[in-house]
Formats: C-alpha cells, sequence, structure tokens
C-alpha cells in the first residue's frame, strides 16, 4: 500500500495531468472502472492501475484482466487517489495508460482512418477540454469514423477531455494535432468535402450537401475557423438560430452538426451508408 | 473603493454564490459587462455594480445605465473582484441583479408563458449547473417560448448556469423550481404536447410529432427522467445513435432536440410558426 505523495510512482502518475508529461511520457490518465473497462476493450494498454483497497475489492475481474494486460496494480490510500483523480468523487481508481491517440504520420496505418469514411469530424484550434471531450463523445454517437484536431488544438488525452468524452477516446481513430496542409490533403484523398461550422455563413446546414462524405470542421469557441483552415473549406455552414442567443456552445453545435449529417446520410442511402 | 473583504456589500455579494442566499434575498450575480448589457436590455433590475477601477474606465457608459436602473456603482480592488467572480479570467465587473426567473405561481403574468408557445424546454431534475446553462443557451438559440425547471432541479440563476446561459438567461421566460403536476397542467392547457427524451424509447425523434406545439422534457444526467414526470408524458424519444457511445451529454442531447423541433416545425409551416 502506498500512503505517500512522494512515492515515485504517485508522482510521475500525477505529472499527467500537464500536457508537457504526457507527451514526452505517451502515457495518460483513465479515472474509474468504466473508463479503464473502456480502455481494456478497445485493446488500450494499462500500465499502471492505482486504486485504493475498497475499489480492489470491488473491481477484482477487472483488476485481474488489466494485470493480463500487462498492468502493474498498486493499492493507494483514499486520498492519494484523490490527488491522482483531481475531481470531487474520484471512483477509487485511476489507470495510467498508454496513449491511444495518432499522429497524422499514422493516418493510414491499420485501425487509423478508414480508406473511404463518411463523416469525420475536426477540431481545428478548440481549446477548451470539456467541450473537446463532448465533441468526441457526439462524433462517437452519431457514428462518426475518426476526429482529428489539428495543431494547437486541446489535447484530446488531458483529464478533463478523458472524463468529458465518457470512454469515446477509445471508439473511434483520433488523430491528434495534426499538420492542417497535410490533414487536409488526406482528407481530399479520401473524398471528403470539408465543410466548416460558421455562424455567419450564409448558407444553413441545409443547404450543404451534408449527405455526401464529408468532414465536418469546428473552429475555436472565440475566434471560430482559422484563416488557413478556412481558405482550404469546400463550404462553410450555421445552425440555423430563430431566437436572440449569441451563438450555440461550441460542443452543442457541433453535436447538432454531427446530427443533421448523419441523418442526411442515411436518410439518402436509406438507414445504410 | 473597497479595499476589504469584510466589507458588508462584498460579503452579501459572495454569498450570493450559495443558493439559499439568493433565494432569501431574490438576487444572484452577474458577471462580465456583456453579462450586465443584456441584464440592462431585457429591464432586469441590477442593484449594485462591484467593478475595478479599470472596468470602470473602459465601460463608462455601461455603468451610467446600470445607474440610471437604479443600481449602485462600488469601486473594488483586482482581487476582491476576483473573489466575487469565482473564475480565473474576470473582466473586471460583477453585478448584483434582482432575480429574473418566475414561480410557477407567475406562469400566466406578463413576460410569463406566452398563451399559445409552439416550443417550451423542461428540465426536469438537471442537476448540473454548466449542463442548464447550456441548455437554456440552446432553447434560446432555437426559439423556443420559454424554459422551466421543476422543483430539485438545479437553480438557473447560479453563478456556472449564469456563465453557460451567456445571456439566454434574460432572453425568453424562465419558470424555475416548479411543481410538475401544476406544470404539466399549465403546459397541457396550452396545447402543448409533453415530449420527453430518453435514450431508451423505442420511437426517435423522426416518429414522433415534433412538428405540433409541444414541451420537450429532458431529465436528470445520471437517472433520466423521474417516474412521476415520465408517467405524464405523451411521448417518449430517443435521438438515433449510430455509434458506440453509451449516450449524449446531456446538454449536446437537449440542443439536438431542440434543433430537430424547431426545424420540423418550420418545415411544416414553410418558416412560419
Amino acid at each position: 500500500m502506498i500512503t505517500s505523495a512522494r512515492n515515485p510512482a504517485v508522482i510521475a502518475a500525477r505529472k499527467l495531468a500537464r500536457g508537457q508529461a504526457r507527451a514526452r511520457s505517451g502515457r495518460f490518465l483513465v479515472e474509474g472502472a468504466q473508463g479503464l473497462s473502456e480502455a481494456l476493450a478497445a485493446g488500450a494498454r494499462p500500465l499502471t492501475v492505482f486504486a485504493t483497497p475498497e475499489a480492489a475489492g470491488e473491481h477484482r475481474e477487472l483488476l485481474a484482466a488489466a494485470a493480463a494486460a500487462g498492468a502493474e496494480h498498486r493499492m493507494v490510500t483514499a486520498q492519494l487517489l484523490a490527488d491522482l483523480a483531481q475531481t470531487l468523487t474520484p471512483q477509487g481508481l485511476v489507470a495510467v495508460v498508454a496513449s491511444v491517440v495518432r499522429t497524422i504520420d499514422q493516418i493510414d496505418d491499420p485501425g487509423g482512418l478508414a480508406p473511404a469514411p463518411s463523416m469525420v469530424c475536426v477540431l481545428a484550434g478548440v481549446s477548451d477540454p470539456g467541450n473537446a471531450g463532448t465533441v468526441l463523445r457526439a462524433a462517437d454517437a452519431f457514428g462518426a469514423d475518426a476526429l482529428a484536431t489539428t495543431a494547437g488544438s486541446v489535447d484530446l488525452e488531458s483529464p478533463k477531455a478523458v472524463r468529458a468524452a465518457a470512454g469515446s477516446l477509445f471508439h473511434l481513430p483520433v488523430i491528434a494535432g495534426a499538420d492542417w496542409p497535410r490533414l487536409a490533403a488526406a482528407l481530399r484523398d479520401r473524398g471528403l468535402l470539408l465543410i466548416g461550422a460558421d455562424p455567419h455563413a450564409e448558407a444553413t446546414v441545409d443547404e450543404v450537401p451534408l449527405e455526401r462524405p464529408c468532414a465536418l470542421v469546428l473552429g475555436n469557441e472565440a475566434h471560430g475557423l482559422p484563416d488557413p483552415v478556412r481558405a482550404d473549406l469546400h463550404h462553410l455552414a450555421r445552425l440555423p438560430q430563430y431566437g436572440r442567443a449569441e451563438s450555440l456552445n461550441l460542443a452543442a453545435a457541433a453535436a447538432v452538426l454531427l446530427y443533421a449529417c448523419a441523418r442526411r446520410q442515411r436518410l439518402v442511402t436509406g438507414g445504410q451508408r
């Protein structure tokens, strides 16, 4: 049982709350039994599982599965676990997992972006981890083939993003921190229309060809689509707004756009894509 | 210039972060120039405006408008303002404003719920203030006539909800903490179908009559629709989901549902409701 916050394994894990440490180590944190279970089901590689004695008792099978996948099991006090989890209601278990996101260099690898995708979501400069994770969850729910983020966008393996994604990080390929010109070329090569969300666009989502295979591109919460991204897009579209709100929350807008696209694609193909 | 955290006006304002103090005083906090400006435009009554000297210099006209509306202006240090605002990036200005939400007793009053609404959003047990505020913003964006919360739901005048609503609290009538049977009766009396969101419903949103005037009812993030609410609904509907996500984030699901309803109502009426 680890009881000291100065234990090297605890110190190393706690550092993974910071992007630099994640980038350097190629590891990130997954909280809770549900998260670890999704990670294992997706073939992700857990390296260490920290659990309180209570959680270890409750999740014996899960810990055995993690051990079989190569994870080291470390018992910790509830206080240390709460420090690691950074949530107000930690669930007694935090795992250090090998990074699951891919670089643009790996986009063609097995498990990367499919050769003929129907719908891809792109975050171009999104900065809030909660928003990014929520968009990933919506992309998963509406059947996106992949999600990509451009260089300078928030890290989807940050604890807040992982939490907001609620397991979806393990459900679809995520290409992270991509150089935009290379990403745009890869998406176009796969026959995707590049459609950007812009509240000031002339066309509404009903007026752009969402029924065709497309990449839906979302910009920064405050500044919208970066100019170099905007210049490469085939269409800009806005959501129809009937009331007085200045704009939708980014994650809400993304969910609506993904829904509208998935629905149109299935209406056109009679439920099959 | 107030410099002490023990100043009675500062102490009273800081207490408004808590629901009990808001309920007792009938006041809540609005952060930032944009928020205060929206409050004034909507005819809300500011009682006190706390501003740093820098913000006061930058927003002279706004402070004059607030004073004309009866607000007392108090200059505070940046440190005190940061304490009041509870955000990492306070904008130099926090206003104490008289509550703008209505009780179920005021639902028929002028400015309450219109006699023949097309779309109303109901939060039945939603507990996260960020979610509730984001739903209010989406309800505003998609032209809902009003939003209502049931007793036991989160307070839309809590600082986090006000921030997430981004001004929408001042754009449409909000009926708060309503007794469900009375609210349901008032909605039915206005000819609204009661349609609940439930990820386990048999019907999708395309299969329920969203084109008719309706109240869209959302339940708790973890527990869904409360049983007494569920029992009174005309229809349950789920969003079509094509991927592997267990469910959408509540605010994302609400945004999609509001969009789908607003769109169907306008398609049916040729853009006019």
